[in-house]
């Protein structure tokens, strides 16, 4: 009999946040690529473009004109997917055909004032002022609702149509769909187990070491064990945390510190400006800041789509939309890749 | 007050399917697109290309020569990502770090000889042996394994990496996340309303009308109330149906007739060969065959990728890996402009 070894012998990994499984088929990485190849990021960007709207000074579609920020920099989006004052759909007609009303605040957040520089390129403390600000959007935003979604798309590769440095935080009247998911699956665990999940998880993965990226004393990254991207990370506080904004000053800078880190391996793996949609998950807010939710724990999902190359992806597709998300290398492959990467940035590394 | 118009109002829908909820900004249209612009689909592929490994009599990456089919031609994957002889991971330790073995095999099947065509230019008979063949490889593939995922992925937007016309059957000893959690759905539906799901749907929608693209007496195409991907649609038997190798011999030719027409609608909207990911769900097979499975019903999913034109995606990113799907026009806006494309094919009309 053979004995089993996750590097050659496919396999399913369940994922405790999402109930669900993952089909890790690292031998997959072995079969030659003849399909599509993307454009590399652009790496020229100016730093100040005229045209560009997030830029400071500049005008945008609504005629509104920017102030000439130096730090961060927060707006309303022109084009939300939410707004504020969308009249109810009514009473549900069919249990087939159910709506709902959706109400919420979309806002853009620039990092920096210059288009030219991102996270792993800004100076640590540039870095901490983008934390305080997400803490602050969240206090805002979380006193009327229940979810404040922090998100980061960056690149051409994820749907980013501005190469300035920018988030974005969707507030919504509703729990959407992961975040609920990931509720029930939390509650769930903290009801059996008495610890909340992910509490637990960093423990064990601190301990294991084999899956750890980068870590610090309040911080933790990791290829969570069910990873679907294949350089996909979880970054965890190392205590209790429910919600951003109840980090410490001193969690804060470590925070920005482990970003770096975590952002410029990234940016070495394959010496591009690496493209990722990253996004925060803690504890619902609004009605739900009055109930216990100690089942909760502080995280941040990256989810970079590259595989191979700059310009070669991981495509899920049909078999990952139909039936199951699969995976071309173990995430143990992944994260020893990104453990061995240099920590300096190769854009600033001396030749 | 304002009343309620889905196509200026952001609303929420379920997907009964899924048992989730999908955030419908049709006014997002409206924004100007200034991002990732893709290559349009490569038009002119060879008949027959010597180094195409799909091709009749070339020699593939194992060294097996294919034979000179002149119909269908299905061989075993040359890079699986399902062998069936991989060893058990192993008993669970944690349960945060649960494995379990993954088996299976995963074919690959041609559906013409020719490179240069595609379904929708297919005579009707040759897509009938397409899906007499799907039936025979669920026969075949299903008397042992509880699922057999049949899916295509056409174009290299969707990552297929071969413009031969050809789809994929993966069946494995495990029911994948997507078709575990269908199952869950109709199930509970049946039980509550005494009818299956997708059998009441489709009564309701073809008495509806708005969402339906087209339908014979024996199929409908909708583009489901629900829907997520910009063109989504959903392809339906107008009677109960479990598995796909229980069609008739007419039912075989209204599927064809009727796949040919959404495929020529799909090709027509903007005048390329449409790229998507498509794949059926039946019953599952292997030992689930002597249940009583009578929740279930049959049903294509197409899922295409494209937005605003030949060149411009929907991006499922941020917001929607991390909250919830959203999309930018309505299910009814995208049937009635699939609804109003010509039923020729751009390609073989007279100019
Ligand atoms: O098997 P192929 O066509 O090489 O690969 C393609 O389809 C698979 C199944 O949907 C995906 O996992 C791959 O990411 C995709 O590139
Ligand atoms: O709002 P943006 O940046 O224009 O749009 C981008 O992010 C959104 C939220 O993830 C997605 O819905 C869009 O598909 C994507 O292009």
């Amino acid at each position: 009999d053979l004995s089993f070894d996750p590097k050659e012998h496919q396999h399913l990994r369940y994922n405790p946040l999402r109930d669900s499984w993952v089909l890790v088929s690292a031998h997959r990485m072995k079969r030659p690529w003849a399909g599509q190849v993307e454009k590399p990021p652009e790496e020229h960007i100016p730093r100040y473009d005229p045209r560009n709207p997030l830029c400071p000074g500049n005008t945008r579609a609504n005629g509104e004109v920017n102030p000439s920020y130096d730090s961060t920099f927060v707006f309303e989006n022109d084009f939300p997917a939410l707004q504020s004052d969308a009249p109810d759909p009514g009473p549900d007609q069919h249990p087939l055909f159910q709506s709902k009303a959706a109400r919420g605040v979309c806002k853009v957040m620039c990092f920096h004032p210059w288009s030219d520089v991102t996270l792993p390129l800004m100076k640590k403390e540039e870095v901490v002022k983008v934390i305080d600000k997400w803490a602050e959007l969240l206090d805002e935003l979380g006193a009327t609702y229940p979810w404040v979604q922090i998100f980061e798309n960056k690149g051409a590769m994820m749907g980013c149509s501005n190469p300035h440095p920018h988030c974005q935080v969707w507030a919504s009247n509703f729990l959407p769909n992961e975040p609920a998911l990931s509720d029930r699956c939390q509650r769930a665990y903290y009801e059996k187990h008495g610890e909340p999940l992910l509490v637990q998880y960093a423990k064990q993965e601190a301990e294991k070491k084999e899956r750890v990226v980068v870590e610090n004393s309040d911080w933790l990254v990791v290829v969570p064990y069910w990873a679907t991207w294949p350089y996909q990370t979880l970054l965890l506080p190392q205590r209790h945390v429910l919600r951003i904004n109840e980090l410490t000053a001193g969690e804060r800078e470590s925070l920005a510190a482990i970003m770096k880190q975590l952002l410029t391996k990234y940016d070495n793996l394959f010496e591009i400006s690496f493209p990722y949609s990253m996004g925060w998950h803690g504890a619902p807010t609004g009605l739900h800041l009055k109930e216990d939710n100690s089942h909760w724990q502080l995280h941040a999902h990256y989810y970079p789509p590259l595989l191979r190359s700059a310009t070669v992806k991981k495509f899920m597709v049909g078999y990952e939309m139909l039936a199951q998300e699969q995976r071309d290398l173990t995430p143990e492959q992944a994260a020893q890749k990104l453990r061995s990467l240099p920590e300096d940035h190769y854009k600033t590394r001396e030749s």
